[in-house]
């Protein structure tokens, strides 16, 4: 189960089908990456694939532990498949998030963060977790602020 | 040893007294950052903490696995002292890094790096460790490119 953590949280960060990015209002960046977390936060907690999957960039790289890198948005949607599809019936029972100490230059920011997920699982125990992530967001041409990089390992 | 891992790696990416980081020579800031990780690496095999720790930023902060995020390099610094006085006599025989997709925008860099490390510690199998590592790096007024954030996972 040590090992699966870093995949259901992923599953639940990483979703299948396409979907368009939210766009921030105009306003300044921090402003826009704290609607960003909402987004996140708001995503994960719902299990929505599509939703999260917006919020990367095409060449997003996510660095679980003891898992290759995956990189790309198929990947990572293939990735998100093969887990979801491990856990037939699971729901967020909560999902808390909060990140910290944003510095931004030009299109490129970094942020840390802190999850507690506990997710329920048929016939199983919950699955009650809590991890870092080290967030590397890009604001495309379009205006929107998007995950580049993503690492996570445990509280 | 498994919950150790992350305190040895850091031991060897963090040194315990100041010392001035290098400057680079003028140059593109891939080259610089390319820069950057060679000495990174040059520090780190020789385990010499006082060059690694000059590689931070003051705000650096270090994101282990079951840790507590280390913020700024006072606490680095201590973190280090803490885990090299428990491994006297330790050396590094063998340190490889590998950094890969650097991002940039202003004075904000981001990186993923593999690394592999084998310490030898008196009256103990050695030590041998493969990790990715997330970094971001901020260029400083002066022009030195240094370690904000840092994350650990196992490969």
């Amino acid at each position: 189960m040590r090992r699966f953590l870093p995949l259901l949280l992923l599953a639940f960060a990483f979703p299948a089908l396409a979907q368009t990015a939210p766009v921030p209002p105009p306003g300044n960046p921090a402003s826009e990456i704290d609607s960003f977390n909402n987004h996140l936060a708001a995503a994960t907690r719902a299990m929505d694939n599509s939703a999260t999957l917006a919020l990367w960039a095409d060449e997003g790289i996510s660095l679980l532990p003891s898992t290759d890198p995956i990189v790309g948005k198929p990947a990572l949607a293939a990735f998100f498949n093969n887990v979801t599809s491990s856990i037939p019936g699971a729901h967020m029972e909560k999902f808390e998030l909060q990140c910290h100490d944003l510095q931004l230059s030009g299109d490129l920011a970094t942020e840390w963060c802190t999850e507690h997920q506990i997710v329920a699982i048929p016939n199983k125990p919950s699955f009650d977790c809590r991890g870092k992530m080290l967030l590397v967001l890009r604001r495309s041409p379009a205006g929107q602020w998007l995950l580049t990089r993503k690492m996570w390992n445990p509280a």
